[in-house]
């Protein structure tokens, strides 16, 4: 059956938390990649031309779940795909804002040490950032593959009578060890609100190191969170050292004075072979005086408590 | 692994709609296949016995959802097949009415353009007549394949204490260009009222040239809808032109008065191979003074008012 | 595409239960076996060493449903396997407690002779059992499979700051025709209340015949039930013919007085092939003065009623 892939991936592990004084242990998921199911294919029709799909949603080995709401909510597209012109692309799919969270961060947005723990703490995946990641009823283009190291994509998405119109943009250039791209996006959110990001990325790598960096800014109204991104991977043999430290400050905020936090993560990767790895990741984000950023999946914290995550586990690919 | 075959369609589009005075835009699904994934095998036993299962639900690329109460609901069936003596099948399976809906119709029942909108009208696909298209609980016999022509299946369904008892005939005969069939069914809906459907449909072939034709009744109690459907489609090298006109008609509603309205529909499909294909349909929605039959997907409209409805997409198979 | 098997079984049947006055006639599932849909897959690291998972749900073929709350429910797994060394195991999984109810009951835990029909009748698969057959959030241990016909495994479970933290071991011998296995568990309830359950097993080959047998307890608090299962299987060409006596009794209840109840059960199965079969079992549960066991699915029976049920089915695997 050539028409049909079936992938997935299955990642848990064990995790830690201490969120202010409260601690916890956990049967974790995804602390490095998010665990999935999916299907997709590629059918050739002549001419440079071809036709794909991408069905694939989240799944939770800890307690068994899917997504109950959307069960192919990480990604659900068909596309006609040109060499020479280009993708279109209709479906529920990532925005381009999103691509460069997870290409210029070493923890993509997994785990204890991912940059997402504060990006996301703009309003975490709640609705009026709910485009922070994937937008609903879009048409995307994506630039075609050869244009010299150039790569880009544009994405519209139908309000439908409702909130969520969306417009985004990435244009980016990858070229021998160096890459770097810009995006921004716009979307129509409850109440005549616009919600918007932008952000700049970069990576470049010397010998067996990669180096890393993201500026990232989300705004609604007079709120606005600036994230700053640094982060490095070192290979020694089939492993990864990996380092991150991440700022972000939120301003316009009701809240008056210094809303910030930092985080701070070291982890490791073992490959024990293309499809299946271990990793152990430690990272700790500490707040300003009014700051309450936390490692997601933990309770609360006061404003200016600190938060310590630590976990070890198996990502397995198929 | 020759036990299963993993299958589906995605389906996607743009549309536009005017119901009344209101109009939409949408990023639209399902407007020629109902986009599904599934998955169905067949087991030779031996002496002209197979076994079969076939496990198909809906899904909706536009937000990545699955049907959240029925992920199989397209249908769920395992089956044991004779040769000989025909099929037995259990599960959730298309009650034999549907089918002469689907086959004798040139938009199927998908799209701005097809009849469904006017016969799904008697209520929808809402409780009462919940078994217009599928059918829980069913035993179901179907006519074995080499009876020169001649096809049909029954169905009956089991209350299990509470509504939806149900029982379905349909019979065919296919030869050459024509194709002809008859159906009824009943089920016991809520309050003891006894939902009953019967239909009759022909399809010929000239040519290029393929014209159908449907007549379709829907009854509860003393409420009645009677749905005439003709259309005719032309084959043009890889393409299709498909034309449909649909009259469906109310009585014995509590609504005083001409209930009724007509459907007018025009479109074009393009194969761009076995698999996948291109469309684009518009279609439009007359009213009596008291009908307010809609293209299903927009707003309600007032009585008397039209529908518009018009869209352009992509059925990718696999 | 070697690293991923897409299988499943669909069962369905018709059913007939008449528990105390009330009769119902049903279009059944899972009477041999429980319906599913899922996808495992074995990757060889090297040096005796694989990665693997397994994902596994329910669905039930008589409405097209999937579990809407846990659609991975059955299992859902990612392993590190080692030929000497065993296996560690995260995830959602089967509790080693369950392993010997299913093991040494000829009638599973599946269908109206199933002698989980009186066993989870301490709480049915109510909250406070909901370990009975599986633990979210676990980590597990199995022996490695070389070990002269010894087997066990171990599973603790995470309560992640709330219930449900499980402990629960196996232990087991088995050797040319005899197989026996003892289980126990304990895992943390709402409002403080530890759930134990522990079991001993076993089965005995002699020529086409195979006994077993089962002592299972569940206990909560000073709630004890104590089960006692008696079967045999004979093998009579490609068919078996299988019985089944189940007692169960609660003691502790504040029911006071003699809660208990039998389960006398017979069946027949008819193997068409390695992956489809035929089955038909007949059942009967009498209850003691204050006992209100039933076979599940029908309604609830008066203290002291009796339940009566017969099924026939097919069971198709892929």
């Amino acid at each position: 059956q050539s028409s049909v892939t079936v992938f997935g991936i299955v990642d848990a592990g064990v995790q830690y938390l201490k969120n202010g004084d409260k601690t916890l242990h956990l049967l974790s998921t995804d602390g490095q990649q998010s665990s999935r199911f999916g299907l997709r294919g590629v059918e050739e029709l002549g001419g440079g031309l071809k036709a794909g799909f991408h069905l694939e949603g989240a799944l939770n080995p800890d307690t068994g779940t899917a997504d109950s709401n959307r069960f192919w909510g990480r990604r659900a597209t068909v596309s006609l795909i040109s060499d020479a012109a280009g993708e279109v692309r209709l479906g529920r799919d990532f925005t381009p804002t999103f691509w460069s969270i997870s290409r210029f961060n070493v923890f993509g947005t997994n785990g204890v040490g991912g940059a997402n723990n504060l990006i996301y703490g703009f309003d975490g995946s709640s609705s009026s950032a709910k485009t922070i990641v994937r937008s609903d009823n879009s048409v995307g283009y994506f630039l075609p593959e050869k244009l010299g190291g150039v790569y880009g994509q544009a994405m519209v998405a139908a309000g439908e009578g409702s909130d969520g119109k969306y417009l985004g943009l990435r244009l980016g250039y990858a070229t021998g060890p160096f890459d770097v791209a810009v995006a921004l996006s716009e979307t129509d959110n409850p109440g005549g609100k616009k919600f918007k990001v932008y952000n700049l990325g970069a990576s470049y790598k010397i010998g067996d190191a990669q180096l890393m960096g993201l500026y990232h800014v989300s705004k609604e109204g007079a709120r606005e969170q600036a994230n700053y991104v640094l982060g490095a991977i070192y290979k020694i043999g089939a492993g990864q050292l990996r380092a991150s430290y991440v700022h972000s400050e939120n301003s316009g905020d009701l809240k008056k004075g210094d809303y910030s936090g930092n985080l701070f993560a070291v982890g490791y990767r073992h490959n024990l072979s293309k499809r299946t790895s271990l990793y152990s990741t430690i990272s700790r984000v500490d707040n300003s005086d009014k700051g309450s950023f936390v490692i997601r999946g933990g309770s609360a914290v006061q404003a200016g408590q600190s938060s310590t995550g630590f976990e070890a586990g198996i990502t397995h690919s198929f």
